[in-house]
C-alpha cells in the first residue's frame, strides 16, 4: 500500500468528476447514508481506496459512541473484554456500542456500513486481524480503531493490543519443573493460532533450561473447548508412561482434563498437577480451584479503548503493538510431583 | 399515580410560562441537553412529572439504537442476557448500547441523562425495579422501555420479563425425590430476593406432593456465590443424619457445593446428588456436569427486546408481565439415593 503524500491529497469535488457522480453521492457514501445505489457506492468505495482518501477536520466531535464488534459473543473472554472497554468508555463519558458480526478474520459488510453510518468516536475490534478493505473503509472516514487480539497475528501497522503468550507458556512449565515434574504435558489450541506456537515454544524454552527434553508425544494441538482438553487428556494419561501435569491452553480446556483425570481416577493435584490458562472466573470457581496463567483481558480492552481514544484526538500512540504482561495465579490444582506414577486401574 | 386524561394534556408552552423559562430551555431539558442549569432542569422535570407531560408524534424515526443497562457486568447472567438483546437488535437493524450503572435496584442518574440525550429506540433494564422519577423521565420523552428481571418483584404496571422460580423449585425437588431421596436440602438466594422464596416453596410443594416432612434445618439462605454454596454445604453435610441430595439457588453455588463434597471425601453422584440452578455454560463445563433448572434466559432478553419494539410501534403487549418456562437438564451430578449415608471419614 502506497499512501499518497499530503500535497498529493484528492479533493471530493476531483473525486466526483472522476466517478462520473455528484458531490453530494461523494458525500452520502463517505456518511454511510444508503440512499445511494449499490454499484455507485462500489465505484466511489474504489476511488476512495485508490486515492488514500481521508478525510479531515470534519470530525463529528459530538459523537458519545465507542463501538466495540466481536464475531462471537459466547466466547469465555467476551465479558472480560466488554467490561473493560466499558470501563473506559464511561471514564470519558462515552457509551460503547456493541455489536457481534463476521467471522474470526473480520465483520460482516452489514457492520461496516452501519458504523459508518454511526460515526462513532471509534472503534475496538475482536478480530485476528483487519482485511485491508474494512480498515480503509474505516480510515476514509477517519474513525479510529484498534483490534484486541489474544490470538491471532495483526499487521504491524495495525493498531492492537495482546498479550505475552510465550512467556505465559514459560511461567507454567517453570512452575511445574519446579515442583518436580518431568514429564510435563502440553494440551494448546490450533496449530494454526500464534498463541499456541508461542506458548508452546515457551514451553519448550522452559524445559531446556531445565535440562528436560522436548518429547513431541507430549504435545497436543486442540480446540479450546472442554472437549479438546478431555479427549487429549484421556490419550495422554492412558499411556503406560503417563504425564504427571499437564499444561493446558484454556481455563475450559483444564475444566475437561479435570474431567479425564475424575473418570480415570487420578487425584488432582496429588497424581496429576494441572495448569490452566486466561485467568476466567471459573478458574476460581473449579474444584479444585485452577492454577493457570493470568491474561490480563479487561486491562487489553481498556489499552485498545484509549488508544482508540488518543487516535480520535489526533495523537499517535508510542506503540502501534502492545503486549501485556501474564503472571502466573497458582490455586489448588498443582502441586509436588508424585514419588511413583501408579498404574491406573481398570477405569474408564 | 394519577394520569392526566388525554384532553387535559398540558402543551410545552403551558409549562414553559408556569416555569417562567423559555420554551427553548424546555425543549433543551426534555432533550437531554447539558447547557441548562441544575436547578432549572430540576424543575422544568417536577413540572413534567406534575403534568404527566408526555411527547407525542415526535418520535425519532431514525433512532438505529436499543440501549440495555445493567447494575453489574460481571454476574454470570450478564453474557446470556447480552447475547439475547443483541440477536433481536441486528434482526431489526439496530445496535445495542450497553451501560453498567447504578444499584440493583436502578440505574445511577448519570445514565439517565445519557439516555434522554441518545434518544434510543428503547431501553431494556436489568433491575429488580424501576424508580418513579427514572420511570417518568423515560414516559415524557416517550422512550419506551422493558425490564429483564430473573429476581425481583416488579411493579405489575411496568413491563417486564422473569421466569417461573415456583415451577423450577417443584421440578428440581421431585426430580430428586424420583431417584429416592428424602433427605433434601435447599440453599437458596438471600431471603429477600423474590426469586428464593418462591423456588423454595416449590420445594415444599413437591416434598408435601410425596408426603415428604419440610424440615427447616435443611434450608440455608446465602449469597448466590460459590462460597454461599461451599459454606452452606459443608454445614449441611457436617451433620449427624446428613442430606443425601442438595437444589442448589444457582449453579455458582451449585459449584461450592462440589467443592464441599470433595472437601469432605463425599462422591458425587454416589453418595449426595446436586441440582443447580440457571443452567450457564459452566453447568456443561463442571466435573461432574450438573443436573440444574434451564433458566431461559436468552430468551427472556429476546422478548423484553421485542417487549420495547412493540411498545415503539404503538402497539400494546398483550401481557406487561411474562414468566417464560424453566425446565429440568439432567446431568451427571445426580444420581439414585445412596441405601445408607455413609459416616464422614476425619477429614476436610
Amino acid at each position: 500500500m502506497s499512501a499518497p503524500t499530503p500535497s498529493a491529497r484528492v479533493t471530493l469535488a476531483e473525486l466526483a468528476a472522476e466517478a462520473g457522480v455528484s458531490l453530494s453521492t461523494i458525500s452520502k457514501v463517505l456518511n454511510g447514508r444508503t440512499d445511494v445505489s449499490r454499484t455507485t457506492r462500489a465505484k466511489v468505495e474504489v476511488l476512495l481506496d485508490e486515492h488514500g482518501y481521508q478525510r479531515r477536520g470534519t470530525r463529528t466531535p459530538k459523537s458519545r459512541l465507542l463501538e466495540l464488534v466481536f464475531h462471537e459473543l459466547e466466547s469465555a473472554w467476551a465479558l472480560e473484554i466488554i467490561r473493560g472497554v466499558e470501563n473506559v468508555a464511561s471514564e470519558n463519558g462515552l457509551s460503547v456500542v456493541l455489536t457481534e458480526s463476521g467471522t474470526r478474520h473480520a465483520p460482516g459488510p452489514e457492520w461496516v456500513e452501519g458504523v459508518i453510518a454511526r460515526q462513532p468516536a471509534g472503534v475496538v475490534l475482536v478480530f485476528a486481524d483487519l482485511p485491508q478493505d474494512c480498515r480503509r473503509q474505516l480510515e476514509s472516514r477517519s474513525i479510529p480503531f484498534a483490534i484486541i487480539d489474544p490470538a491471532g497475528d495483526p499487521a504491524p501497522d495495525v493498531p492492537s493490543v495482546g498479550s505475552a503468550n510465550w512467556a505465559g507458556g514459560m511461567m507454567a512449565t517453570r512452575h511445574l519443573i519446579d515442583l518436580g515434574h518431568t514429564r510435563i504435558a502440553a494440551i494448546t489450541g490450533p496449530a494454526d493460532v500464534m498463541c499456541s506456537l508461542a506458548r508452546i515454544d515457551g514451553y519448550r524454552t522452559a524445559l531446556n533450561a531445565a535440562g528436560l527434553p522436548f518429547d513431541r508425544q507430549l504435545i497436543r494441538y486442540g480446540n479450546f473447548h472442554v472437549d479438546g482438553g478431555r479427549d487429549n487428556a484421556l490419550e495422554l494419561l492412558r499411556q503406560p508412561n503417563r504425564p504427571t501435569a499437564i499444561f493446558a491452553g484454556s481455563d475450559i480446556q483444564a475444566l475437561g482434563v479435570l474431567d479425564a483425570a475424575r473418570q480415570l481416577g487420578i487425584s488432582v493435584p496429588g497424581d496429576l498437577s494441572i495448569v490452566g490458562y486466561d485467568d476466567l472466573q471459573v478458574a476460581r470457581w473449579s474444584s479444585p480451584a485452577l492454577t493457570t496463567v493470568h491474561q490480563p483481558l479487561i486491562e487489553m480492552a481498556e489499552e485498545a479503548a484509549r488508544m482508540v481514544l488518543m487516535l480520535r484526538e489526533g495523537e499517535e500512540p508510542n506503540n502501534l503493538r502492545l503486549d501485556l504482561a501474564t503472571s502466573l495465579v497458582v490455586r489448588q490444582s498443582t502441586g509436588p510431583a508424585p514419588d511413583a506414577v501408579r498404574p491406573l486401574a481398570a477405569v474408564g
